[in-house]
């Protein structure tokens, strides 16, 4: 397979760096994590939502010429895929794949509001924090297309016995119900939040993301 | 395979219905065009880019309990790309089908200074636009992709010989380009952007769009 590493920027701000890490520890993809600097401008710009797209997380696959570079969340996700199918990142029925392609699609270009108003901010917590109305819509829709794979696959994950692509898509937004003090009513999403933070792999970048050092703190002041 | 159906909205201002359309068209699916209404709030929601996120184009394959539906342009194109895969949405080649998501990917969540000031028009022109900063930020990223393309796989389209899922995910940039007067220098990317206008599947996509009714010309307004 060669030698694989993941760009990221701040494991604390950077949802996407998240969900990119995700989808690799979920297929069994053994990698190096290079840490991008918050100082530079353009990884700045990315986590301000500033940028004309994303271009971290990046994975590098092999070495030399044959080196492939992927740099899109869902692009790594199907790469990862192909490669680890025993991994289970997709459904295994024709139209749960569908689904489960349509939702993580959903996360990958939408709920703009829900991401300037409710940043990823895995240090922080504010109790009482009042969600502005478009913010609320996006948690509404979350909320709705949560409890319809609960409904179709009967958890414990979106799709059922396993965890897909969707948990990792979904997992900054479990964050963001967290650090915002978002409250669900149903208990099955209640529970699925809980397992989703509980998970060994996202217990460990949590911890990261509290050592990372407080020079870029300012960034909150800009959002 | 079961009847197929494509919801779209606007074939003149929906970039994301042209995107899903042109996915089904390269892929050689037989399917009924169903029209929603632009009076729906909901239809403009998503059109003004308002919603929460984009349910149309919404694909509709099979019917009864086996009818499959996918909402999103990605998960509609890696859906037709199971079932048709001698159409050749996504490359052969492994790294190729990276690089191909990767830029798709990238189309799909980002390039939002473009989408909001330089929106899909096709009726419309506007000689000398002024395009604002941002905007331009995101055509010169675009300019860069395509020209790793071309530089890569030599053309004539994205990826080489074939028509793919990117030049589907681009065409509506194509179409903006030429709305908006913005002028480019390679000669290669000058004569893609003829291409993709060329292609009978746009041309008929846009003699349909003239002969959309003037009723949703108050949409321009808000823009």
């Amino acid at each position: 397979m060669g030698a694989a590493s993941m760009t990221l920027s701040s494991k604390n701000y950077s949802s996407w760096s998240l969900r990119g890490w995700l989808l690799a520890r979920f297929a069994g993809l053994e990698f190096r994590e290079e840490m991008l600097s918050t100082d530079n401008a353009d990884v700045r710009a990315e986590i301000l939502l500033l940028a004309p797209s994303m271009l971290v997380p990046c994975l590098h696959h092999g070495s030399g010429p044959a080196e492939v570079r992927v740099w899109d969340t869902l692009a790594i996700g199907e790469y990862l895929h192909e490669l680890f199918p025993e991994a289970g990142l997709l459904p295994t029925s024709r139209a749960a794949r569908a689904h489960c392609r349509a939702i993580c699609g959903e996360m990958h270009s939408g709920f703009s509001a829900l991401r300037s108003a409710l940043p990823m901010n895995l240090k922080a917590r504010f109790p009482g924090f009042k969600v502005w109305s478009r913010a609320q819509a996006d948690i509404d829709r979350i909320v709705q297309i949560w409890t319809e794979c609960f409904d179709a696959y009967g958890g414990p994950w979106l799709f059922g016995e396993h965890r897909t692509m969707a948990d990792a898509m979904y997992a900054p937004v479990v964050t963001r119900l967290q650090t915002y003090d978002v409250r669900l009513s149903d208990r099955r999403l209640i529970e699925y939040c809980q397992r989703v933070l509980a998970m060994p792999e996202m217990q460990a970048w949590i911890a990261d993301a509290k050592l990372e050092p407080e020079d870029i703190d300012e960034l909150e002041a800009e959002f």
